[in-house]
């Protein structure tokens, strides 16, 4: 394989995590290392940027900085929702096409990283197709994200063990106001958790049972058809014999028909499914009308995948190593690839990272498998406990400052467009 | 003053905090250091649970468990929210009187500390008038407990800083997380927090500012009228300025005809007040129907005043001090009286405890002064900021078991009844 030199691209897409800017991190020190690599770009705001010229440059950087990325939340590249659309856009989609290689070759971008999730991962392969056909030679590596734990053929994905950590430490803190404030009257309150088809993340607030009062009571996950009567009988059963019901809710829950308990069939995201909200709403004036129940409810929603001051430092660090990888491929002449971790053991621990075509990843989704939740479908079991529990271990290294966590932000030093503005 | 030998019993009411238990540890650690004190009781669910007899022996937990109490959030007793009522049921308080005596009779309880919010200091207060009237030789001292922060006559309260600076990091972290997402096309997410009257925890949002990405933008506090129509505006001027508006908004504001935006007028809690909920989805609904701006929500409920995890090391140092004043002070005669924080100095902080008349406090409610926020009202100003920061200094030092937060239950071994069940 002849050495290509060139400059390299990385960007972020989706849903920003409490770890994928240590991704980014991980991406830039392996690049360092590497004589092949000239410049290290960033893209703004994904390929929506990218498409728009809007680069920085990630050297220009202080070094403190891309340390701090390990440690700080959201997107500091920036990300969007963008999607080269050839099914239901086609004209659109071959003129971004066109134009994302303009910029490839103005900036003689060789080496292209992406961190995502499964629409992210799609988008990765069509650029990685594209760069194939049109005979431009670079380097296509997917790098894997979501706190939804839900793309394929990786043992797990980084941001889902930070993620889990916050939502299992918090469901457990939860657990002890409400069971604290229980009285005879019982008392029930609902979490809702992030997840529109897999459940990973709110099956792992069942993690908080093993501390604190033994809660949540009842985890609903979106595998698993919604039982109304079943679920209330449960919820009875739990005030009655101590005074109150936890219940942590994946937000796409759906009844037995398939339908989502609370999506908002009229507001779409740029994917086009629909904007959920409100499933524990749904579910506290249900309680509250079947069974006359105080209830109250708690909606995460973006603080879980952003609250990097709980990070799983193990997360953290596989984060960091699937950006390495990535970069250590491409290097080596790969393209058209996703990272992913191989889990070989649980005690000790030990996970590797390995490649797998980013064609297997694209709309595929990883599901709970059924029999890690009871049979009753309201609790995760032992087999999600001990895959779950060592992706959620160790703390964090971030430092504070005045009482606050320290994020780190970036100087965003502009590349230079030599391009005229896109049409 | 003569020495009043005799047991003590301590309860906690009301809504828990991250650091109402910090308080009782207090309690006990000083009690334990007085020979008059005998006996350390508990009472379970706080009044609520005394009338029933339920105490438990503190003297047989852990060594080990008190100290957890520090860190651990909710209330390991038990809390209530059941109030004895002379206005509107005087038959009944009168009894439920009668039998509160009865039970520190039996048990020979000469040392009551009751940690609390206004309605349950106001409880604290009748406790010791009827004492006093009953000439039964009880000092009954309050210990300051809210995460609201409204109680007067004291600088703050134990459980607000704790509970602020949760707020202003995941305040900081969700702003990360949506500013990384903004796009051309805009976006709006608006941040739910606690505070039915005062504004406090809402306002503390504002120290965010510092760190990440300067958000939030704006702050609704209860104490000022909400205004649509420049709310839309600002909201619209930080949309097209940057791209995003991030709003903190406390549950409990109201409209210039001082009706709360989102009160469900028709469930009311024990003390007659109306459940709030919505306050944010509200005005995500209107955000999205005036200015067609993406609009997410979140709703920390519960979590933020049981978030020990990022508890502040100086609250829970100030809730432990509280506990110990009150139990000084019953020891030197006192009664009647609740604990107050007294600060003297900003820059170092120094702030000591003192005391208050239980009767200065009950129903009394502590706001946030009007020039401590912008003259538009969208922004606590550096009044505010240079009030509330050194109040959510020092990080916790919770041990991590398994990769979660190591919190304690107490064992409960209870004290045998003598007395017959209830009427």
């Amino acid at each position: 394989m002849a050495e290509l030199v060139g400059n390299l691209l990385v960007a972020q897409s989706g849903g920003p995590t409490s770890v994928i800017n240590a991704s980014v991190a991980g991406v830039i020190r392996e690049a360092g290392k590497n004589g092949a690599i000239e410049e290290i770009y960033g893209g703004l705001n994904g390929i929506f940027g990218i498409l728009n010229e809007d680069l920085i440059d990630l050297n220009e950087e202080k070094n403190s900085a891309i340390e701090g990325l390990k440690y700080t939340p959201g997107a500091a590249l920036g990300t969007c929702r963008y999607k080269i659309d050839f099914k239901n856009k086609a004209d659109e989609a071959a003129r971004d096409m066109d134009r994302l290689f303009e910029v490839f070759q103005a900036h003689n971008i060789r080496y292209f990283f992406y961190a995502g999730g499964n629409d992210s991962q799609d988008t990765s392969n069509q650029i990685h197709q594209e760069a194939v056909k049109r005979n431009y030679e670079m380097r296509v590596i997917g790098v894997p994200k979501t706190i939804d734990n839900d793309l394929p053929h990786t043992d797990h994905c980084p941001g889902f063990g930070s993620a889990a950590k916050y939502v299992a430490a918090t469901t457990a803190e939860v657990a002890l106001d409400v069971g604290g404030m229980a009285t005879d009257e019982g008392a029930c309150c609902i979490i809702e958790i992030m997840g529109r088809t897999a459940g990973w993340l709110a099956a792992s607030s069942v993690l908080a049972r093993s501390i604190g009062v033994g809660a949540p009571h009842i985890v609903l996950l979106p595998e698993i058809p919604f039982n109304e009567e079943a679920f209330l009988a449960k919820v009875k059963e739990h005030v009655d014999s101590h005074n109150f019901c936890l219940v942590a809710v994946g937000e796409g829950i759906k009844n037995t028909a398939g339908e989502e308990l609370a999506a908002d069939k009229s507001r779409l995201d740029a994917f086009g499914h629909p904007v959920l909200s409100g499933a524990a709403e749904h579910l506290a004036d249900l309680v509250q009308a079947k069974l006359n129940t105080k209830t109250r409810t708690v909606k995460l929603g973006y603080a879980q995948r952003a609250a990097a001051h709980i990070a799983s430092l193990r997360d953290i660090e596989e984060a960091v190593l699937c950006g390495e990888a990535a970069v250590r491929a491409a290097i080596e002449g790969r393209s058209g690839f996703m990272v992913k971790l191989v889990r070989s053991s649980n005690d000790p621990y030990h996970c590797a990272t390995d490649l797998q075509d980013l064609a297997d990843i694209a709309n595929a989704v990883h599901l709970i498998p059924r029999d890690w939740v009871s049979e009753d479908g309201f609790l995760p079991n032992e087999k999600f406990i001990e895959y779950c529990r060592p992706l959620i271990e160790g703390e964090t290294k971030l430092a504070y400052e005045n009482g606050l966590p320290k994020y780190t932000v970036l100087d965003r030093v502009r590349v230079d467009k030599v391009l005229a503005p896109r049409a």
